[in-house]
């Protein structure tokens, strides 16, 4: 007999319906998880057609508020930046703690992520911001397919994503681009790059970018409004704007696409001069009821 | 206020989930059609990533049972196969008609389509079955780009999408062919061609048929299981396989994407000798709840 199990579909870094990245999230409390295969799991995936599934499983231990898996249509995720916010709204709201906690912990492939919850916001701290150069061919390369100039040294910022982060003069030559997707896909396929994250300033603000993330080569031309490219963003411009004091950068993206994405990004320097990196936004159950599996 | 209405994901050509191919229908009879946008509907069918979202309204008058609305993520479309069956399906659930109706008219760009429904199997009659030649180069290029070898003439047949079918000598080579999607979308491109359906009949069979349904111009590498690439292909079979009598065709499509489509083709044969096409399935409801539109 197939489970009967509570579905949603939540809209992620939007509060309004249809404008930000939608992630399909399962309820699996009420099973346990060797009830279930991957096979399984990834079928569903592969089925919604979504950029991510998620599956909500009772954790292994009391560190944890839930275990969450994360499937692509195509293969299975340690970590993932907008399906953990719409996944952690969707337990809250299965388990009708809306309002009742500050603080989640998500066990996934990638060990505890913490969650902080403040009104509707819902934000991830990064785990890993890794750092690294890459070669100047390849940077010319990608400004290239992008028909834009960086402003700064681009940059590989491993965030389990590995995306290549170029900043531009102002958030309109962002707007702009028409980037040649094929040849992204080439340098991306050779280099074992996730794809380009495109930042820009807008003008007159402090510390407010349009943002824009590309990866053809996971055959995802644009995606609309992603959470570990804000990461991998964020921790650039703590580098590029030599930021030292705890900030927030606001990030719009998806305008292209018809979407209007809100990510609040805080860069957090701590007491003893460490730094950490969060992202949140608001999100929207936008489709809720049951799902069959 | 936004609308909150009753929301199907039904799987079409199947009666196991996610196996077949997904439709997502919106249930609109509650409300107006001029109560909604066009650019609302394709924001919502943008958003569900799914190759068709539907929206069931009010019919124009008593000779439909409902108007059937039908978008991909890009565009409205007059007609589409498994959107079709998928909707009529879960017309028949949200009204409690199922086991009711032998015969459904719905309205829909196209005009009035019909349906019949046996126990779980709904069918669509095709209204537009064109068929044409196309040049040899052509359909030599097509033949290249999925490495077989055609047993009889390639057409083209405009069914709505125009496909180009090629018949090769048995199932197992149309299931082992491995496409050069690149190259099929610079042809299809070209001469307007929605893409290719390739079939392959089962050996030791009368009418058994495994299908292919590749369209990498409109960022469909391959379909997992296509009502109007069936369509075509039964229209086709009735030339190749020189039907002359009433003939059921079944065809399996999808396994290469971890699907097992099932679909009853019926070339039927009239007392005046005219020949209608029609293109049918099991369908499953596997998603239902609500959207807030």
């Amino acid at each position: 007999m197939p489970f009967k199990l509570p579905f949603k579909q939540v809209d992620v870094f939007t509060s309004e319906g249809f404008k930000g990245n939608p992630v399909a999230v399962i309820n699996c409390l009420g099973i346990n998880e060797s009830e279930v295969t991957k096979d399984q799991l990834q079928a569903v995936a592969n089925w919604t057609n979504l950029s991510e599934t998620t599956f909500i499983f009772k954790p292994s231990s009391d560190q944890f508020d839930y275990k969450l898996r994360i499937f692509t249509p195509k293969n299975e995720l340690p970590f993932a930046g907008h399906p953990t916010i719409g996944s952690c709204k969707a337990f809250l709201e299965f388990t009708n703690q809306i309002g009742k906690k500050d603080v989640v912990y998500q066990e996934c492939g990638v060990g505890r992520v913490e969650l902080t919850i403040k009104g509707k916001l819902i934000s991830f701290q990064g785990e890993q911001t890794i750092v690294e150069d890459i070669a100047d061919d390849v940077a010319k390369g990608y400004a290239q397919t992008l028909g834009v100039t960086p402003i700064e040294t681009v940059k590989l910022l491993k965030v389990g994503p590995n995306w290549v982060v170029i900043l531009v003069d102002e958030a309109q030559l962002c707007y702009n681009s028409n980037p040649d997707f094929a040849k992204i896909s080439q340098i991306s396929n050779v280099n074992d790059h996730t794809g380009i994250i495109l930042g820009g300033k807008k003008k007159g603000t402090t510390n407010e970018y349009e943002m824009r993330a590309f990866a053809p080569v996971i055959n995802v031309d644009e995606d609309p409004v992603c959470g570990s490219g804000a990461l991998a963003f964020i921790r650039y411009l703590k580098d590029a704007e030599k930021i030292e004091a705890t900030s927030e950068i606001k990030i719009t993206q998806g305008g292209r696409l018809g979407r209007n994405g809100q990510i609040s990004g805080i860069v957090k320097v701590h007491e003893d001069g460490k730094y950490t990196y969060h992202v949140g936004g608001d999100s929207l159950t936008v489709i809720e009821g049951q799902i069959l599996l």
